[in-house]
């Protein structure tokens, strides 16, 4: 057992017992199911993005959470918003940037929020995460990858770039802030298969990370707790529709002493 | 027994068999899952908020259902659009001012709602309806309120000055239209954890308007009707996810027969 | 067994092996369950209706699901400029013109795709696929068809008309392109008691119609396949939640074999 299972159990206890507000500006695919699941875990989740009320909503926030899935111009400015008024207060922003890589308007607008914006931290699969270097990065990209180390070692390099914590989740999950390095290695094959599963793991991070100042931390203990659902889930489930509603289950129904068993955290 | 679970029974069963069309204008994160209990209690929904368009769209519709949450002022101009021509055609309004009190852009978008259309029923939990005070309003603010008298009390003053039904729904609903006071005890506590269930009580007040033209009456028994569906489906399910997906099933199965024997309303 | 069963198991395992991206410019409400049911299937959906994005994505997509529901005339605009550019690069699109008919927005927009791009298929119930004629059309209106076969010869006028393939969905649904008539039988009544399953099927035809050139064995084939799964989810469920997860469950777990042997297509 790691300090890191200890802590995810602590997490867990806090988030249940503090129910914090996670402000989400999201996309309109996912809004339902991510607001399902931070209800389940123990989260208040509330979902706002008019430009004359971001600021006031994320004032009472534990935490922000800015996806950039279904984007367009006025949400990513009120996302801007909102990430300006959260970093003054000090409140932590998480942000997943869905497709960044893919199309010029995604990648813009994800380096524009991480530009303007004090991110703890960002969460994506591996060519997302990798599209947000900028011209003159020494990191290498997706398709110059060739092994696990050097997509570690370009982790730990945009990281540092970024000043912020990094978490590039796959069939291993892989946490660094350019000094440390966490594996999770908690989840389900079928989680692929459901919508927004992705987005839901960044809103997760977001609910820990509003009871655990270390991003790191809160980035490692909510990833483990997430795919321990997607487990326990797969249990009971072998099709996404089934798969998808006892995830939700697992959510509220995972103990503390559950999650620090079932945690596979690598890494301190 | 009373007058009103015989009266529950009866606009179960008009519902089932008219199939209003209850037109909503919503949040995102409850639309999908309003829709569903809609259509499982055998309803019509549809949701429309151009605003070139919701006039015809409401001309067609047995209620209009008003939803502040994910709220922008365009939205809120549709639903005054919207809402002023089902007042000139007499068609029953429903308003959901949710998150009213908690910003600005919310309690002033309800009120301006409230004040420039004829709202039949307003359902919220005590803090929102209670921001619907004015300024010189003589009832207390929610801070202030100690006991269930003093709540029943403010409620009714509010419902005279605002000239309209209120509903106050948490462990025992409330409803009063300034006169009388019906109180409903029907639910279960994993209606919490599932999100927009309070907009889908909304919206299947909504639809019971459709076919009461009591606003009294059709909020109290569609209450009564979607707390029974709660309470059924905590017989099979003990976790959120299960919970939602068997409340639609309750929403279609509940017989007029079941929900007579299964209102607990107070007061006639 | 007909041609177009072992068509269908073709293109199932097709889908399978190529998981083509589906661009969908789709309405809220359906977004959600959509975004599952493609995934559930084997496609890769993707869901982005900005006008500065719109091209770019559309540009990865074996097809584009444009569908109206929720419409607006910005969102109406974005679907026409992805249309374009699908039509330029030779891109299969399937409109629904969900509630053409019902309001001048919905019949006007749906008719300006129509014009403005190359659409495969159309995809809707017969009021809405008949709303579609011009003024000048000889095809007869909803209300003064008084048979199947007045049906079907409005159907196949029309698609002659619009240089189009239709697909009338109902208790049975009928596909042709002006001079192919091709019935499937496929499906359960539950079906119309989740919101979207309309828009769904449409969905799961832009997923066939990537993987298959022919819009008439796409369209057949992918309804057979949708329907069968609506009968497969009902042999566990009898009412609309449970039915609406196991459908997703069903469209996972359908082999090839037995969608070839639960086909129930009439033409060819």
């Amino acid at each position: 057992m790691t300090a890191l299972s200890e802590k995810a159990a602590e997490n867990l206890m806090a988030l249940r017992e503090k129910k914090p507000l996670i402000h989400n500006i999201t996309n309109y695919v996912v809004m339902n199911y991510t607001a399902n699941a931070l209800l389940a875990m123990g989260a208040s989740p509330v979902m706002a993005h008019a430009p004359n009320e971001v600021e006031d909503m994320v004032a009472f926030a534990g935490a922000l959470v800015l996806n950039i899935g279904t984007l367009t111009d006025g949400w990513i400015s009120s996302m801007i918003k909102a990430g300006k008024k959260a970093s003054q207060l000090g409140t932590p922003i998480i942000l997943d940037p869905v497709g960044s890589g893919a199309t010029p308007l995604r990648t813009n607008s994800a380096k524009n929020i991480i530009s303007e914006t004090k991110i703890a931290v960002i969460r994506g699969n591996a060519s997302e995460i990798l599209s947000l270097r900028d011209k003159n990065s020494k990191t290498k990209g997706v398709d110059s990858i060739h092994s696990v180390d050097e997509a570690t070692e370009a982790a730990r390099n945009l990281a540092e770039e970024l000043h912020t914590t990094l978490t590039i989740t796959g069939p291993v999950d892989l946490i660094t802030d350019g000094t440390r390095i966490i594996r999770i290695s908690n989840g389900h094959p079928l989680m692929g298969y459901v919508t927004g599963t992705g987005c839901t793991a960044t809103a997760t991070i977001g609910a820990f990370l509003a009871v655990d100042d270390d991003p790191v931390s809160a980035a490692a203990t909510a990833l483990a707790f997430f795919g321990l659902a997607g487990e326990i889930a797969a249990e009971t489930a072998s099709a996404p529709g089934t798969f998808m509603i006892q995830m939700l289950d697992a959510l509220y129904t995972i103990t503390p002493e559950r999650l620090r068993a079932g945690c596979r955290i690598q890494g301190e």
